[in-house]
Formats: C-alpha cells, structure tokens, sequence
C-alpha cells in the first residue's frame, strides 16, 4: 500500500499482493484494463480521478510488471498500457472480489454487471477449485503451515518501486 | 475505502467489495480472522498497527456483517470478534491474493506460509471452476454484460457505515 500501511514486515504472499494492488485505484484500473482500457484519458474519464494519481498508480503496475507500456503514437509519443501475463493472472482476484460484491453488497439483484460462463451459459459463481485434483476446495480442507526464516514482502519488492 | 478513494458512485460489485474490505489492513485483519484471531489485543500485537486504526477496522466490519461481536468476559467486559457466514464467503478473495502472491511476489520458494489442499495432499494452487458446470473457468470464457441504470455503490452501504 505504501501511503497508509506498511506490509513491508509482512512475511505473507497476502500482504505481498497488496503491496502491488492495494493501492486506491489500482484494482479498478486493473478491472479496466481486463475490460479492455489501455489509455490514460480512457481510464480518466471512466474512473474520474486525478491525473497524478492515476499516472502513479500506471507508473507502479509498470514498475511491479502487472502492465507494460507500448508506444501507440510516435508524434506526439504515447504509450498504452497492456495487461502482462502477471497481469492477468489477477483475474481470480477480480472474479472472486465481483462474485462477493455481487453476492454481499448488491445482493438480490446484483450489481447489473453480469459475468456468463460461455461454456455452460450461465451466470458465473465462481468456485475454488484444486489444480492437482480438480475438486472444489473448502475452506476448511486448507492446511496452514508456516516455514522458519521466511523472506519480507519489502525483501521481493523491486529496487525502482520501493 | 472512504479516506483516499471514492468509489462510491461506481456500479460495480468489485469496487462495492472494496467498499468494505479495501482499507489499508483491513484484509490482514480477515486474514488472521481466517487463522484463529478474534481477539483486540491479538490482532494489535500480530499486525502491530495503531489501536485507534485497528478499532475502526473491527467496528467497520461489524457494521458490514463481516464480523460478529461475542461477550467474552462480563467482567470487565470483553468481545470477541468471529467471522459471519458472510466473511467466511471472503475466504476465495484470500485465496487468490495469497495464490498471486506467492507466484508473482516471493517466487520460486514462496514466501513460506504454505496452503495445503488436505484432500489430495497438493500444494494449493487454486483455479476458478464454474459453479453450474464445474468446469475451470478462463478468462476468455467469462462475458461481461451491463443493464441499463444501474444501483451505484452507495445506495448499497449500511446507514451506520455511510
């Protein structure tokens, strides 16, 4: 997060993915970004805030490499930013995030943002599923165990994005 | 989030999420939620963060239905504070934060805290699966469709958290 909390001590993959994404903004420009944005002025207008905020905010998730920038416009230069496979490798996070405001905050009617499931049609209510076995996960089937001497979220940062 | 960030006026169930659980510390306070915390000082000597700001957390998350208070002790009186069936429904978010992390952040060794999926003894590396078919869902597989006038974030907050 950086401005108001300091995960930095953290040793905690949580706290170490919200030291790039738990920025205000950041995972409403990513949201975007999934939607297609990739110009300043796109996610300007669509999220209305200030112009130094969001140029931080793209600068940081080019820094972490969640975005890269291409140039799109040599006269005047202008860069778009594309979602890295880092990047989009997020996309549970925003799925999970959706299927809980939609469920929790809107709820009945949902938020009007409809996510479908081409495959099968329906609405998507996304479930965790195990890579190995392919079964749905419950929480409680999830064992916690910590190692020894494990690494800080501040020792993984990179040097520019300190 | 309220103090650097407005998302009140979006119409999305991702920003109404953040809404409640996108507060500097706010999901580490779940993630302990998830580890077996539920009492003031624990959270306080585990995070480390001021305890005005960790009493404004707990009490946002009442508000929310995230979190229930318990009488602990009578004398002096003491809560408790236990996930509701609605917090416990954050644990995909978890999930995939911690996922992401663990890949994008530490690395090749992780960061050390280990996540097993019990029922087959894997590491877990978890995937989004469809509810209705159970098949993993792609991001190329998920449509987005928008109704017209939409509900916007702030219609949807409790009064007492407004």
């Amino acid at each position: 997060m950086g401005r108001t909390a300091d995960y930095s001590r953290q040793s905690c993959s949580i706290a170490g993915t919200l030291e790039v994404i738990g920025d205000p903004w950041t995972l409403l420009v990513i949201r975007d970004a999934f939607n297609g944005l990739s110009r300043f002025e796109q996610w300007q207008e669509r999220l209305g805030i200030a112009r130094n905020v969001l140029a931080a905010r793209l600068k940081t998730l080019v820094q972490h490499g969640v975005l890269e920038q291409k140039l799109y416009s040599e006269r005047p230069p202008r860069n778009e930013y594309l979602l890295t496979a880092k990047g989009k490798d997020l996309y549970g996070v925003l799925v999970t995030l959706h299927a809980w405001g939609d469920k929790h905050v809107f709820g009945e009617g949902g938020s009007g943002v409809l996510l479908t499931h081409t495959t099968c049609g329906s609405k998507l209510q996304p479930r965790i599923a195990c890579n190995c076995c392919g079964e749905m996960v419950k929480p409680r089937d999830i064992k916690l165990s910590r190692a020894e001497n494990r690494p800080t979220v501040a020792e993984m940062m990179p040097k520019e994005a300190a």
